[in-house]
């Protein structure tokens, strides 16, 4: 058996634990030699790491991608999908992280932390600056899987009222009240703040439009920790600039990186943070623990006891 | 009898709400014409705001004195003290903001939001920053009075362990341990972070000195939103600059407004908020409504009846 491995495996010792599982399994690495994937992966039943569409044709016996992460929307390929590839991911991880994140980003704003440290800079005390609690605001929670999960219920510690939104509008502890994406317009002219953890997928596909952004309350703080293809960043930016918007903290753009001519940048009420908010998870290991337990099952013949399974018509 | 307004009214209505419970008082003001304090003040038993040394020791029929915020080392004349006036201050107004401002300035570090600043400056994508989790990290709240109150179980909420100090090293809600000032050494070396809410008094003057710093686990963020006299900040940039420190968030300073010289204000790792931790309070009014009781009170000839009676001896 072949393994593909895409993305770099830090350490070493982890080779070992593959092959303490899969122990006739050859590991290919192509980390460092990416060009070569299509060529000698065509043999490989399992990939590690993200497939592009063109080697996804090519790798005509993969039955199994794992991704060290949680979105999928780039390795969902149709040609993968009509053939019936078992696709895992590493979700779950990062929970704690990305809710601190969340929440500094709300905090960040709510503090005025922008305008004071402009004032840093001028080393003038106590100027212009507007400060807001959250205690007492509404926020909406786009998406209340796993990390939403690990936010909603600090958020609700901070007084927040938290409303959530998911697929099929389903109850959420901590939540007040639940939307699904299509029936929250209503809800939209109550929140106070937004908090977006939507996966990438065609119907999530900019739902965070102009309308959608217009309808909030004014003086909301929009944090979008998932996929810039979710946000319209041309909204975005003309709602703060109307102040609207008092803040964005963007974890993620569209594309990544962000190119260094984009407005976002420089604008002093838009914070970016590179696609970290991940960071740190617990334990890497801990991530790599479900790769080796997906691996396990894989060897003994039981794909359908993997963990993180994502379901492609879902898309995630 | 007379009442000298040394802080300003800033709603007509509140002279109105004075006089409906003091009808026979005369509101002599001061604030737009401080030099006549001592002169035309003489004859008040009551006033509202800060009185200095001097104008304590002209101010000879003073009975009462009420300020509209909670740190009372700058009226704890010893004049005053020894003529048995009365001081009441308005703590309980601002514990959830500054609540928020503690947790605020934690998450600033932790997702270290200062690093992400400085790449949005230069349009660089994911470059070197340094996260970390407040979840599993132990917190000392130097301090467990009103705010604390407010603060403790947002962090416990965070997964934070809470230590608290207090005078007497009582139990509080939340914490997992309780000291006092004079025993708390032998925890710090397990403390991750600081946040200060000690009243200046004797006691507590620059108690948070190099060895205490030095004592905390590397890494720490100090968070200091109650006196700039109880820090020692030459030993905070010292242990900023050797890393032992991450950063820290000053709401207070000693003196303030602080120079436009200091060191502190460019220091890329301090953000300095510049004594607005407390706002908003939830309503002015309600801030207002302690002295207006108060009033009831002294109007009444109950003095002991009033809220938030400052211990002279403790010095809050």
């Amino acid at each position: 058996m072949q393994i593909a491995l895409v993305n770099k495996l830090t350490e070493p010792d982890k080779r070992k634990q593959i092959q303490a599982i899969a122990d006739n399994a050859t590991l290919l690495d192509f980390w460092d030699d990416r060009d070569a994937l299509i060529d000698r992966g065509c043999d490989c039943e399992i990939a590690y790491g993200r497939v592009r569409p063109d080697e996804a044709e090519a790798l005509r016996k993969l039955r199994w991608i794992h991704v060290p992460w949680t979105g999928v929307e780039n390795v969902l390929h149709p040609v993968l999908v009509d053939r019936g590839v078992i696709i895992t991911n590493t979700r779950g991880q990062s929970g704690v992280s990305m809710a601190e994140h969340a929440i500094g980003g709300l905090l960040y704003f709510a503090r005025d932390l922008p305008g004071h440290a402009g004032q840093n800079a001028q080393a003038q005390w106590r100027r212009d600056t507007n400060e807001f609690l959250l205690e007492g605001s509404r926020v909406l929670v786009l998406g209340t899987g796993h990390i939403g999960g690990v936010l909603i219920p600090r958020l609700a510690a901070l007084g927040v009222d938290v409303v959530g939104v998911n697929s099929d509008g389903r109850d959420v502890p901590g939540c007040s009240a639940t939307y699904t994406l299509n029936d929250c317009a209503s809800v939209l002219p109550s929140i106070d703040h937004l908090i977006v953890l939507l996966p990438a997928t065609p119907w999530t596909r900019k739902v965070v439009d102009r309308d959608f952004l217009q309808a909030l309350r004014p003086g909301a703080v929009v944090v979008n920790l998932s996929r810039g293809k979710v946000l319209d960043h041309e909204a975005l930016l003309a709602l703060l600039d109307t102040r609207h918007l008092v803040g964005a903290v963007l974890d993620v753009s569209d594309p990544e990186p962000l190119p260094a001519d984009s407005p976002l940048w420089q604008h002093p009420r838009i914070m970016i943070t590179g696609h970290k908010s991940w960071r740190p998870v617990k334990g890497v290991q801990d991530g790599f623990e479900i790769f080796l337990q997906n691996l396990r099952c894989f060897v003994d013949g039981k794909p359908g006891a993997m963990r993180n399974l994502v379901d492609p018509q879902r898309g995630y």
